[in-house]
């Protein structure tokens, strides 16, 4: 195809990416970079990160062999390139929508995608153990992991690279370095990345390469042995010695990640190697897109990127995250003890306001869930209140830390567990319906789970100033909604008879939902009392009460089943029907998701009543 | 007291430290060897790992005030010498039994354990938070964690390391180097390190120190200042980089750790610079131990020590462990598909077996059990069957990883889960009780609990060969102590009918507490029928069928009450009774404890006599 243009719809991906020239790359790219701006500005999803991509993606598929050579892509904010050249080009506009592509990557989507990508810091592992299983069957292929420097903050990245440099597997690691995606507070690791970044060594990489190539033009074998007895001179031509070298790893880089020639060549090399090999790629985060290059403040500020995400993700001013972290500057300023942590969250949690009037009170962790609650636990040991606001599908990674670091001292530290329930477009990997579950089987904890705005203040105040050990206050992603006045708050339960012998029984923001069944279920005359819980654990002997006095009870959840509010008091009274959550939940519209899983209003009246019912 | 011999049991301790000449030190450090070796060899416990700290931990007590300055001990099991130099030399000899001071550090102990110890690698991200806490109420004292090189393969060291490099505190890190407590297998970072161990920088450091000193002998401010503005000259005269420099820490070492002239000169320099240092210390395990010396091959041996316990753990060949491990290994004969993994645990985990017999086929991985299970995913993903055996405990660290790089993609992996249940002697952060709540908490998942060897093996059958996603085998530390006969033996479950109209139900060693129990009851001719639960999860139609026909039913468990399988089943069938664990267990035998929580046979036979309940 070496005279006309690459045309992205017509080609045979990712196979004719191979024959292409330079300039058809090129061509190629803007085609892919026209589809990535229309999609994700209608869509939604994360732009930035992507366009920084184009090039390294399609530089990968030209040098490996995909599926073949397994592909990890880290978080998956990056691999939207990598989709549209793996036979997805067509469903592109479906992304992240309900029936559509994934965010993410998920091996039952494409067998492109290698592994299953949304919580940061998985690729090395996974793509190590990926290269040893391939190798134990005898397969020479490679497998490449490539994450951004911010996923270098997690301590799995770290047990990855511990032991991946030293294995001998076909290991390449793909570090996507991109100043933009790191704040100033996260950590010596961006610093020294940083440093790394600005050391020019591609040149001395380039004539390295160029001169292994001179001697054996051909691809495969021939070059193996080239390189690999001048590997000691190949070393030598590049960086003295990274930590990464330490690491086990030969380094190579920094490469310019909008050159597809000079990506090629890096990884070319990479891969004739074949022991573990870290490659170090600069990229510019949202390259080529006009509105970032006409307002670079705007996309390149350090402080207004999640590091996790990628992409601006400023929460509005009218979110339950927005709420608590504007309630919490407000008692940091009277009770000089509260300090706020996240991690690499703090526009997600909104925790800005706090961070910019206390500072020094203020810790961005870095994407290190576990290290967040160990430290609260020294802080605390310290005697000051620490609060890590976390979202809930992320707090999984500190099960251990909880219990651990935290519970077995009866320590008081406050979790502000954030997008707890359904949290639509990103899907599995990122739905928070885990933390009723694992949250209840910590020893001595107290949840709460406000469903508007001034129970969320009013928890968060319970949480800081009364509860003894581990308080946690969980939210939904999102706005309030609710519509009934103050009578329905509360920081214990709200009970509202209306003489049935039937309840419903619920937290959370699901409160409305239930309301909004029970107006249906009054038209039909048949309206139910409703038992709203806002401290829902430990559980409650009035509430026991409550639920025996009635003969019919419903429990509306937001949860995974197993370890629902609803099993605990079913396992105390007889009378209790759960409604919850049996398995993964795919994505698309939190409304949608949640009718099918029948906690809409809706289907909440269907199951009261008897047109259906899932009950246990 | 320059001219006395120092007495271990007169001092006044820690205080008197500081005033002891060098050789009074010496004989001190022989008088604590002597209490360690003796009560180990009685309470049993951490010999070597301790017997290497003597030194050290009295350099550190003479150059930090304890409890102002706060040590944070990494897992504990070097934390002996601090405890006997911390007030509790008279209560030495109850070492780790019931009622006696604990294996670990516990801040509930003493107010000189800083932080509670037993999981490893938490002890930076601790410090970090302590040193935050104290500068935040305007106290300069350190916090100073000492982490042996075991630890340093977690991934939350790592996290640890890159926040409290950057940070403005007085954190020291004291690396306490020793080469016999890391496997060959263990990744790059031990390399490492044990590249840096040989490296003689000390004498520099030793120079710059005396320097210092000579210029301002008064420990303080003055040479504070001095540090400060001689910093890059020290900086020069120590190892020119490091990777922990890289890191943001100044670094010192490495310091002979046996020393206490050169250990103290050290610290006083790491407590004068007044910001993040990183101390490197070479220790000798099992140093002035007799037996040692006269038999370095059985304590230096590379591969005898588990690098978390830091001593031989080597099961006995009579064990759930090494019966799991023999089985393994002989399946791993015929499928060439089994691959073992294991967190630091070949040992421990009975995996020797298979580690000798296919070592291209065994993989440990270090302390690192995010890792291990995002590995098997990888391992899987490429058509191999990972089995990763991994304490209860332990596992509590992989509960996201199960989640997100195994279960969503439904990826076959199987988790030995060793030390389920009560485990003795190593306390509250040890016990295995909280693996019933977490593993039913993760969608998909099947959990056998076998109750004895044969039950064992055929269990671990079916998780390799028969279940499509994870497979979890959990078993009890120690032996079968089974009487019953192959009738007793099951994949799914054993239900003996006797007749009566109360049912006892449980799974796991359990069952011949509740059959000797049902030996009581019989006694006095109120003999219950039995339910014994080998597949315990997911939950049984038939299960629930047989609970429905009794009038009482009774789930004994050594699980943590919330999310217990007596809860699941309560939850559905309105006769349910659980007996279960409600809160941490303390150290003390298994036997006893297990009678306290009302799971001994004598007292499953009184809740079922009616003469004891505490039903829920």
């Amino acid at each position: 195809m070496a005279d006309k243009k690459a045309d992205l719809y017509s080609m045979k991906l990712p196979e004719d990416l191979k024959s292409l020239s330079y300039e058809q790359c090129d061509d190629l790219c803007r085609q892919i970079r026209t589809l990535l701006i229309k999609t994700v500005s209608k869509n939604g999803g994360h732009l930035a990160s992507n366009l920084g991509t184009v090039e390294l993606t399609v530089a990968l598929h030209r040098v490996f062999e995909s599926p073949k050579d397994k592909i990890v892509w880290d978080v998956g904010h990056q691999a939207y390139t990598h989709k549209i050249l793996t036979g997805r080009v067509d469903r592109f506009q479906t992304l992240r929508q309900e029936g559509g592509i994934s965010g993410f990557c998920r091996p039952d989507e494409s067998e492109h995608d290698a592994f299953i990508s949304g919580h940061s810091s998985n690729s090395i592992s996974a793509a190590l153990g990926l290269a040893y299983g391939m190798k134990l069957r005898g397969d020479d292929h490679h497998a490449i992991a490539v994450l951004g420097d911010g996923a270098f903050s997690g301590g799995l990245s770290f047990e990855g690279l511990n032991n991946a440099g030293k294995s001998e597997t076909n290991t390449i690691v793909i570090l996507n370095y991109n100043e933009m995606s790191i704040s100033r507070n996260v950590g010596s690791m961006a610093k020294y990345l940083s440093k790394m970044r600005t050391k020019n060594s591609y040149l001395k990489t380039k004539s390295a390469v160029e001169r292994m190539l001179d001697v054996t033009p051909v691809v495969g074998k021939p070059v193996k042995k080239v390189v690999r007895s001048s590997k000691n001179a190949f070393k030598n031509m590049v960086l003295h010695s990274t930590m990464f070298e330490e690491l086990g790893f030969e380094y190579i880089g920094p490469l310019d990640g909008h050159n597809v020639e000079e990506l090629e060549e890096g990884l070319k090399a990479a891969k004739a190697l074949n022991k573990p090999v870290f490659v170090h790629v600069n990229t510019v985060k949202g390259k080529g897109y006009g509105p970032a290059e006409a307002n670079p403040g705007e996309y390149h500020g350090v402080g207004k990127f999640e590091i996790s995400t990628g992409n601006p993700d400023v929460v509005s001013p009218d979110s339950f995250s927005s709420v608590m972290g504007k309630e919490l500057c407000r008692m940091g300023r009277v009770n000089k003890r509260i300090c706020a942590v996240t991690a690499a969250m703090k526009y997600g949690t909104g925790l800005q306001y706090f961070a910019k009037a206390f500072p020094e009170r203020f810790f961005d962790v870095g994407i290190a869930e576990e290290h967040a609650v160990t430290f609260c636990g020294g802080l605390a040991s310290a005697g000051m209140i620490p609060v890590f606001a976390v979202y809930s599908t992320f707090l999984q990674r500190s099960y251990d830390q909880l219990i651990h670091d935290l519970a077995i001292a009866g320590t008081h530290a406050v979790i502000c567990v954030d997008r707890a329930g359904i949290v639509g477009s990103d899907g599995e990997t990122h739905q928070g319906i885990f933390d009723m579950s694992f949250l209840t089987a910590v020893p001595g904890i107290v949840i709460y789970s406000p469903s508007n705005y001034e129970e969320l203040k009013l928890c968060l105040h319970k949480a800081v100033n009364d509860v003894k050990g581990i308080a946690v206050v969980r939210y939904p992603r999102g706005r309030d909604m609710s519509t009934y006045g103050i009578d329905g708050v509360s920081t214990s339960f709200v009970h509202e008879k209306k003489g049935s012998r039937e309840l419903m029984v619920t937290y959370g923001r699901l409160y409305d939902n239930v309301l909004e069944a029970n107006a249906i279920l009054k038209k039909n005359g048949k309206a139910c009392d409703t038992l709203k819980i806002v401290k829902v654990f430990p559980l409650s002997d009035k509430i026991i009460d409550i639920i025996r006095s009635y003969d019919r009870v419903c429990f509306f959840e937001e949860s995974y089943k197993d370890g629902s509010l609803g099993e605990k008091y079913a396992a105390i009274c007889g009378n209790v029907e759960t409604h919850n959550i049996s398995g993964f939940v795919s994505h698309g519209e939190p409304d949608a998701l949640l009718d099918e899983l029948g906690l809409s209003a809706e289907k909440i009246a269907m199951t009261m009543a008897g047109e259906s019912s899932n009950e246990t």
